[in-house]
C-alpha cells in the first residue's frame, strides 16, 4: 500500500494514458507511410508494434467498467481499434458496462461468432440486459449453448419489462434450511470456493423454496457454532420485491432501509432470485441522466461520437415538436397585429411576459413533479399545495409586474402601457401556476411520467397565452 | 412470510394510513369543539386519545426513513402534531433523514434540551451531519457530553467540505492485523454482538494503523480456520480513498467497482474511515434532485409546504436573471422598431427564431455537460465534438430553416420574407451550437458547475441574438 497514488487512479487517468498510447501508434504508423526508406521502415514498424503490445497490456490489466469508460470517451475509429485489443473473454462483461449508444457501435462491428462467444461468458440475467442488442441469430446460438436451467432463467430475465424489478434482479443467491445449524451453513460455505458478489445475507427458504427469513452473514459470523439458523433468522419487517414491480420502488426501498440485497419472490411467495445494490446503483444513476436528457430535449441516450445522422434523429422530435408550439404562439401574435401596427413598443416588451411566465410555470412544475416522485403529492394535501403556488403567483406576479411595468414607463413614457404591463403578468403567472400545478398532476393520473412532457407544455401555454394576455390587454385599453 | 403483501407495502401506504389517523383525531377534536353536551363529551375525547395512542403506536413501528417521508409528506401544523408524538430517542435518527428544508422546520420547534438528546443518540459522523442546523448552544452541550474520541471525530468529521469524501464517511469499521489465523479473526468477531452496518469486510492495518489489505468477509466464511489474514487478504487493485477526494469521484468509484464499502486513508496512507455505499446512493440522490432543482430555477431543496415568504425567495433569484435577459432581449427588438413598423409580420414571426435557437442551444449543453460529468469531455477530442456539433447545427439549420420560411411564405405571401427566416434561423443555430459548447466547457476550465448556469446564459444568448440577426436581417434586406 505504499504507492497510495497508483491506488486513487481514476478513470480519467486511465483514459488520457490510453489517449497517449494511441497517439504514439498513430505517430509510429504514420511514419511509417511517409517514409520508403527501408532499414527505417523495420525500426518504425517495431515501435508500432511495441505501443499497440503496451496499449494491448494495460487495456487487459484495467476493471471492465474502467475499459467502457474509455471506449465511450474514444471517437468511433480509435473506439473499434481499442476494442479489437480487448481480449475476447472479457468483450462480455465490458458489453455489459457501455452504454447503449456505444454498446450499438461495438455490436454493429462484431461477427456473429465473437458476439455468441462473449453471451456465453455471461450469466442469464446479464444476457437478458444485453439481448435487445443482439441479432436474432445470435440469440439463437446462445440459447442452443445454455443449460435447461440457465435457458428458464434467460427466458424469464428476458419476459420483464425494462424498468421492472424483473430487470434489475440476478439469480446468484444462497438459499439454506431453518432447521440446520450455524456450523452445518459455515461448513457448507467453505466448500464453495467463493460466494457471489454482495452476499451480505443468506436466503432460508423451506422445501418448496418458500421464502422463511433472511440470515445475515455478520450474524452468522457473531452465533454460535450450535445455534439453529431458525433462532438466528430475522423474519420481521423484511422488505421482499416481487418481479413485475416498478424498478424505481425497489430503488426507493434499497435508499430507504440502506440495503445490500434483497430477496424477490413471486406471488405465491416462493424465492426466484435478488435484486442487489450495485444494480440498483446503476439503475439509480442511469434514471437521473435519462431525466437529464429528456429535459434538454434528446430522446435518448447519445454517443458524444455518434455519427452526425444519428444525432439528427434523437434531436428531431423535441425541435419539430417546439417549432409547432411556436407556429401557434407565432399567429396568436399575428391575430394582434393591427395593434402592435399602432403600437410598436408591443412587439419589444412581449417576450418580457412570456419568458417570465415560463419560468416560473417550469419552477412550479419543478416542485410538483418532484413532490409526485417521492411521493409526498397526495389527494389529501393537493389542495393545499395548489393554494400556495397561486398565492406565490400573484405576489411574484405583483412584485415583478410592478418592475416590468416601471421598465416600461422609463423607457416608453406611457403610464398605461406600464399598467397593461404589470396585469398582463400577473395573469400569466397565475395562468402559470395553475397549469403548472394542473398538468403534472393530470399526466400523473393518466399514469404518464410528468417529468418528461410537463416542460414543453407549461411552456407552449405561457407563450401563447403570456402574449394572447398581454396584446389583448392592450387592444382593449390602449389601442 | 404468509402475509406478503403487508411486508410489501410502500411508503405511500405508511402515509395514507397515518394521514387517515390524523384526519380522525383532527374530526374528533373538532366534534368536541362543537358539542357542549357534558356527556358526550367525555367519550368523544375518548375516542380523540384513542386516535392519538393508535398514531403514537403505528409511528414507532415504522423504519425512521418511512416517518421522515410522512413528516415531509404533511402540512406544517400536522408534520409537528406527528413529531410531538415520535419518541424521544428516536428524535436524532429521524432528523438525519428528512430533506434540509424539513429538518429546519422541525428543529425551529424544538427545546434545547430535546435536541442535545437527540444529537446524543448519534455517532460522532451523524452529529457532524446535522451541526449546521443546530444552534450553537445545542452544540457545546453536545461536545460537552461525548467522549475524548469521539469529540476528535466529530471535529474531524466537521472539518470536511460538504460535497468531499469526508463528509460520507463513517468511524465503524473493523481492523485486523495480518499475521494472525482466520480462527483468530472469527473468534474476535464472536465476541462482538453484532457487526457495524455494511461490513463486507475488514482493514487489515499494521500497528501504526497503516493500511495493508482488504480482508471481504465472505472470503473469511470460506477460507480454512488455520490460513492467516496476510495470506488471503487482498492487496491489488484496490480502491482507496482520502477524505479531501470529491465525493463525486468516490461515487464513480463505487459505481463502477461494485463497492460495499471503501477505506478512506490519509497522506500518510493510515486508515481513518470507511465509505459505505448507503452513503454513496443517498449522496447520488441528492445530487440529482439538487440538478433537478438547478434546471428548474430553483437555488435549494424547497420544502413542498414552505412558507410563501420562504419559497418566494427560492425563486426569487432566477426570476431576477431572467428579468434582466428578458429587459436585454427587449431592447434589442427596441432598437427594430422602425423595421417591426414597416413590417409588422416581423413582431409574429421572432419568437420563433429565437426559441429553436434555445432549444438547440440545450440540447448541445445537455450533451456537453453530461459528457464533462463523466470524464468523456478532454482536451484531445473537444475540437472533434465542436466540429459535430457545428455540422448538427448547419443541417438543423437548413432543414428547419427551410420548414419556417415555408411557413413565413405561406402566410405572409412574401418570399424575401421566408428566405430572411431561413437565414436567421441557420446563423442563430450556428451561434446556439457554438456557445452552447463554448459556455460550459468555459465553466469547467474555471472550476464552476457547468450545469447549473448554462442554460440560462444560452438561453439568453439565443433570445437576444436571434432576435438581433433576424431584425437584422430584415432591416437590411427587407425594409
Amino acid at each position: 500500500m505504499a504507492d497510495n497514488d497508483e491506488k486513487r487512479r481514476t478513470a480519467q487517468d486511465h483514459l488520457h494514458e490510453v489517449a497517449e498510447l494511441l497517439r504514439r501508434h498513430k505517430l509510429a504508423e504514420e511514419l511509417v507511410h511517409r517514409s520508403d526508406m527501408p532499414r527505417r521502415e523495420i525500426v518504425e514498424d517495431l515501435t508500432h508494434r511495441q505501443n499497440l503490445a503496451a496499449l494491448e497490456r494495460r487495456l487487459n490489466e484495467l476493471h471492465p467498467a474502467d475499459v467502457a469508460s474509455i471506449l465511450e470517451a474514444l471517437p468511433v475509429e480509435d473506439r473499434l481499434l481499442v476494442w479489437e485489443l480487448v481480449r475476447q473473454e472479457r468483450d462480455g462483461e465490458i458489453l455489459l458496462e457501455v452504454s447503449d449508444a456505444v454498446r450499438e457501435s461495438l455490436i454493429a462491428n462484431m461477427e456473429v461468432d465473437e458476439l455468441v462467444a462473449a453471451a456465453e461468458q455471461l450469466d442469464a440475467d446479464e444476457i437478458a440486459d444485453l439481448a435487445p442488442d443482439l441479432p436474432a441469430e445470435v440469440m439463437d446460438d446462445v440459447f442452443e449453448s445454455l443449460s435447461v436451467e440457465e435457458r428458464q432463467r434467460l427466458r424469464e430475465a428476458m419476459s420483464y419489462a425494462e424498468d421492472s424489478v424483473g430487470a434489475l434482479m440476478d439469480f446468484d443467491m444462497i438459499g439454506v434450511r431453518e432447521d440446520v445449524t450455524v456450523e452445518v451453513v459455515l461448513r457448507y460455505l467453505r466448500r464453495r470456493e467463493e460466494l457471489p458478489d454482495h452476499t451480505d445475507q443468506l436466503f432460508v427458504v423451506d422445501r418448496d423454496e418458500h421464502l422463511r427469513g433472511l440470515l445475515a452473514v455478520n450474524r452468522l459470523l457473531v452465533s454460535a457454532p450450535d445455534a439453529l439458523v431458525g433462532s438466528i433468522m430475522s423474519t420481521e419487517g423484511i422488505v421482499t420485491l416481487h418481479p413485475d414491480q416498478d424498478a424505481q420502488e425497489a430503488a426507493r426501498a434499497f435508499e430507504r432501509y440502506d440495503l445490500v440485497s434483497a430477496p424477490v419472490v413471486d406471488d405465491e411467495g416462493k424465492l426466484v432470485a435478488r435484486v442487489t445494490v450495485d444494480a440498483v446503483v446503476d439503475f439509480i444513476r442511469e434514471r437521473s441522466e435519462n431525466e437529464m436528457l429528456s429535459a434538454g430535449g434528446l430522446s435518448e441516450d447519445e454517443d458524444l461520437f455518434a455519427p452526425v445522422w444519428d444525432s439528427l434523429r434523437n434531436r428531431w422530435t423535441w425541435l419539430a415538436l417546439n417549432l409547432v408550439t411556436a407556429f401557434i404562439a407565432s399567429r396568436v401574435i399575428g391575430t394582434f397585429e393591427h395593434a402592435i401596427e399602432k403600437l410598436v413598443a408591443l412587439a419589444a416588451l412581449m417576450p418580457i411576459i412570456a419568458g417570465i411566465g415560463g419560468n416560473s410555470g417550469n419552477q412550479t412544475i419543478t416542485m410538483i413533479v418532484r413532490g409526485l416522485a417521492v411521493g409526498q403529492v397526495t389527494p389529501s394535501n393537493a389542495r393545499k399545495l395548489l393554494a400556495k403556488e397561486f398565492l406565490v403567483a400573484v405576489l411574484n406576479g405583483l412584485v415583478w409586474g410592478a418592475v416590468v411595468g416601471l421598465f416600461a414607463f422609463l423607457i416608453y413614457h406611457n403610464w398605461q402601457l406600464g399598467a397593461v404591463m404589470m396585469g398582463a403578468m400577473l395573469l400569466n403567472l397565475m395562468l402559470a401556476a395553475v397549469m403548472g400545478f394542473a398538468i403534472p398532476m393530470t399526466m400523473h393520473k393518466l399514469g404518464r411520467d410528468p417529468a418528461m412532457g410537463a416542460s414543453v407544455m407549461i411552456t407552449a401555454i405561457t407563450d401563447s397565452g403570456g402574449f394572447f394576455i398581454f396584446l389583448g390587454l392592450a387592444t382593449v385599453f390602449l389601442v
